[in-house]
């Protein structure tokens, strides 16, 4: 085999970094120095144009302009046109998409909508590895609604022979949050479809990350996160779809005054906006909201497909590394086979806690996933052919050394 | 009678700016040139050391220390940090605050959550001046619930009398927001009490403005707003109260995982976190959260006595100044009597539009509630006496000469 007779060497490495049409990204985002950041489907990097924009919306918007600049600079219109945007990395039409709120709220939005255009239907689909906040927010409206419904999991491979005449909605998240195994979103969708169940993809770790097609496969309602592959910034606004078909017949469950039809006529009686408008509720967060917009600018001059193939590059790399570099020390791949993977990787060891807070000191940051994987992540914009070397060579150093067997290493941190 | 006698003279507001204990905070505040800002009920002005926080969270923080953040800088802890300082503000201890969401989400969690705690009660009690968004939640949550419930509106005035059995929870805006009226805390809480029913505060104009001791009168339940007196920057994240006695029975209808009793466990069954914690769901916004943080330290230096004593004396003084210069133009007063009013005034005008623009044009900033109310805010920590007298001698110039009737100024903006 080619991975144990060649070993692959950091010059190959840089080598492919030179020819990375994508190269160009790197100088956009701040990126300290001494660190290899395989966080990005966690937090993404700073956008230099995000520290600008922020500047302007503080010292130049609020500071100056005060409260004018909800007409002035068009705050109003955030949620509206950094959705647009968003739309454009998801297959969506731009009214179809708006950025609102947390991943979390919006998920509850989605399923109680879903649930109310299938009634008579009692069944919310799921898979025990969805992202534990999806299947928390199901059981929550469940909860709230009296209990008439009820949230079945079955295995992500079982999904569509588990779809009939009882499911209301299926809820997946498109790229396994630890695994990075990714759905099939076509063929789900269309499953789901031909049962008369509605769609709902969580696109947390897909959006920005790979090609998404959300009209092409009939998908009916999304999610995703601004402050992953998106660079939005930490807690960025999170984002919500709905294919226009249904965007009128939804009654939002969560009706405040950004979602009616004259906001600024301050009617007594709640009268949904048109369109995607509906879904907004409260004020939107500016500040948030203006970092994740200037990110936005930075992907899309990017190529997706272009972004995809590197993204898959780079984790075909750093396992080919892995193989060749860390065998013998009790790590093993833990996430899914290439034509099934998202823009992550994920070893499995049984000290993958304290092993990881090692390789961070390093200044080599992924993060840990209960109980035992190590993850890393891959954003094509800034990361390097070279940082998989030496992130593997910064892993390999650490077990060797058994570096990680110490005791401030194994201290958990109020977030892993 | 005094007013009519004698005119108050600008030197003697100047007297009184110098004589003002709270005139030192000014200068922590960014205020442009040539303005007069008197909406910060609508938008709080940006706090210098917001300026520096915001630099220092998303060039250092964000990204330099990129996801270490979380734990280094404590970014995990913020909703709870930011919610205790808040709860010195309205009279709560500092675990039963916490900073999160849209004041619209934060209703919505709040009210599903006391027509579970009475359930058998079908009734949410509020009145048709409250503030629409807070009508809208509860008719969404109605909606939701399958119509089970029934939002029932009287007068303000009107209110205590109306609580009854039936009364699940008492929904009011402490301070209203165009009259500036203020409910009477105690009495209309011990009234729900009395019943058995709920209280539930939107605290929206009355946090930062005027003092609130909610314990003192035994409310159960509060949300307020981050981005009016508070100044925590435009769509800043809202708060919520939930008396210690309740919080442990609450179940959180957004139930996401920052709510969760071991987030980064990432279990597959939702098991609250204990106390307010629970009333978290998703990632918090970060950036928006560390504004309002650096911004709750300016208003937590100031003795909120002094700041009422001064938000009624500038109140008083603009409508005296009306009084004896604005007389025969069309305008009368349209707010509360001085011992019922919060931090605001409102002037009923059929032209109230235009003249709002064209006092706007002037740099003088108050805002316009549909359909004829002017109405000025004032924020003792920034505003001056001399600019009450400013403020009405450019209202007097804009009516005497008809600036107002101006096409550009009739022209209604996406935001008013």
């Amino acid at each position: 085999m080619k991975n144990e007779m060649t070993k692959i060497t950091r010059a190959e490495c840089e080598a492919r970094d030179r020819a990375d049409p994508l190269a160009k990204f790197r100088d956009q985002f701040v990126l300290p120095d001494g660190v290899i950041y395989l966080d990005g489907n966690s937090l993404g990097a700073l956008p230099k144009a995000a520290v600008l924009r922020m500047r302007e919306a503080v010292e130049q918007q609020w500071g100056r302009d005060l409260i004018k600049s909800w007409n002035l600079h068009d705050w109003i219109g955030l949620p509206r046109r950094v959705g647009a945007k968003i739309a454009r990395l998801i297959g969506a039409k731009p009214d179809e998409v708006v950025a609102a709120d947390s991943t979390s709220v919006n998920l509850f939005k989605l399923l109680a909508a879903a649930v109310r255009l299938r009634a008579g239907r009692d069944v919310i689909l799921s898979e025990p590895g969805n992202f534990p906040t999806d299947l928390y927010v199901a059981q929550g409206l469940i909860d709230l609604l009296g209990g008439r419904h009820r949230l079945e999991l079955v295995p992500g491979e079982e999904i569509e022979a588990a779809i009939d005449e009882r499911v209301a909605v299926v809820s997946l998240t498109h790229v396994n949050y630890k695994s990075g195994r990714v759905h099939d979103l076509n063929r789900v969708s269309a499953a789901a479809r031909a049962k008369g169940a509605l769609m709902l993809w969580d696109l947390a770790h897909s959006a920005g990350a790979l090609p998404v097609d959300l009209n092409g496969a009939g998908a009916d309602l999304a999610v995703g996160c601004g402050y992953k592959y998106l660079n939005g910034g930490p807690g960025a606004p999170a984002f919500l779809f709905i294919a226009e078909r249904h965007q009128d017949t939804i009654s939002p469950p969560l009706s405040g005054w950004m979602g009616h039809a004259h906001p600024f006529t301050f009617d007594i009686g709640y009268e949904p906006a048109a369109g995607i408008a509906r879904n907004l509720c409260g004020t939107p967060p500016v500040l948030s909201m203006a970092a994740l917009d200037a990110a936005l600018d930075v992907m899309l001059e990017a190529d997706m497909n272009e972004i995809r193939k590197k993204s898959l590059a780079l984790g075909d790399l750093f396992l080919t590394l892995v193989e060749q570099r860390c065998a013998g020390h009790g790590c093993r791949p833990g996430s899914a086979a290439r034509h099934e993977r998202g823009s992550q990787v994920g070893l499995v060891h049984e000290h993958a806690y304290p092993i990881m807070q090692a390789l961070i000191a390093r200044g080599v940051i992924g993060d840990f996933r209960a109980p035992d994987v190590l993850r890393f992540g891959f954003a094509p914009l800034y990361n390097r052919y070279a940082d998989m070397w030496d992130a593997v060579d910064a892993l390999r150093q650490v077990m060797e050394s058994h570096a990680w067997d110490a005791p401030r290493f194994k201290t958990r941190a109020a977030v892993t």
